[in-house]
């Protein structure tokens, strides 16, 4: 039996492992996707479309870890509820990896055309976007509510830039036909990174939800004592 | 034991009661924010900015109910698939919810302007997302492979209604700047609408996981015979 929760303890601290590898990979495509549209690098832009596959095997690697924790040891309370939210999580990170590709398909259209602008926001949405999935994760290892709830935070400063980039777009597009479909292009990267910190901001949330309930089972344990 | 067994098949069957009733709310909220944009029902459209409050009660639910599942009968195999796939798809249907919120949101933009166009692809794009989502679910229910497997057909059409709509569009914007914001509009829309099919998509590729894992399993009962 302790054998048994030592191994469990060791499967758990390596699935977490690989959602961290995961999440970093994640990330990574993100960066490389919007570093090859302010380039205008061709060659990063094809190597974001077509190099999802890594993170689509890791993703169906993590399910199985997740289906096996739950099948072989039967976790309770937070255990159980770290290793549902890990298969959430898993889901969040590999639709993180679709809108790098995402990004990278509109940044592919943008550079066939003169750049109808300098890019200053966008770049800020994603470095941003980067960091909420960044401390989202750390804070799922650590479990640092706190850190979790500073990512939700930093979802409405997203949410500011990508209005204020669709009002400046708005604006080139009227005073010039010709950058229509390039700023349409840029508003459609925008809403990609809005979705991306809505992806970070779903890993938050799940956090909370699994400190949370360690609180309350830890109170219950208190009101039983 | 025996009775334990029937309580798990009892509870399991509200579950998915439960989300199919989820899945109905969802699918119901698509409707009325298209039917708010299409007859420019503004009373529709604010009942869908401001009525989310339903859908977002039940999630809590189901997830609580597949964590109660977990917890009390800790499942194995094919039942253990499909609780896990329970609280995937209940995340889905929460974030289709979502959307319908997203579509009225633009919906309440587009109404304040002249239309730019008679509305045809889209409300086929909103009919073919609504079904998909319709079938997904009833194929959840019923287990049924072959109906996932449509619904995944399905999603390439919805793709080529969101491609054609894009490029008429783009026609008038051109054409028209006048027409600029409503389009932008319209062109959100259109990705809501396809991301609604890419949850059901999600859903439907749950099903067949948890299908070919019986499978698989079933094959491995026969070899050990």
């Amino acid at each position: 039996m302790a054998q048994d929760i030592r191994h469990f303890a060791e499967e758990l601290q390596q699935l977490k492992s690989r959602l961290l590898l995961m999440g970093g990979l994640a990330e990574e495509r993100v960066s490389l996707s919007m570093r090859g549209l302010v380039d205008r690098d061709r060659d990063a832009i094809r190597q974001v479309i077509e190099g999802d596959e890594e993170l689509n095997q890791l993703q169906l690697e993590i399910d199985d870890r997740c289906f096996k924790l739950l099948a072989l040891y039967q976790p309770m309370a937070i255990d159980l509820r770290t290793i549902v939210a890990a298969v959430k999580i898993n889901s969040d990170l590999e639709r993180v990896g679709d809108l790098a590709v995402n990004i990278g398909e509109a940044a592919e259209r943008y550079v066939l055309h003169a750049p109808v602008k300098p890019l200053i926001d966008l770049p800020r949405m994603g470095n941003l976007a980067q960091r909420m999935l960044r401390e989202a994760l750390d804070a799922f290892v650590s479990g640092n509510i706190a850190a979790a709830r500073d990512v939700l935070a930093q979802d409405d400063i997203l949410d500011g830039l990508k209005d204020q980039i669709f009002r400046e777009l708005l604006t080139y597009m009227l005073g010039d036909p010709h950058t229509i479909e390039g700023a349409i292009d840029l508003i459609l990267i925008s809403r990609h990174l809005e979705r991306i910190g809505d992806h970070a901001t779903n890993i938050a949330e799940d956090i909370i939800f699994i400190v949370e309930a360690r609180d309350v089972r830890h109170h219950a344990d208190e009101r039983a004592q």
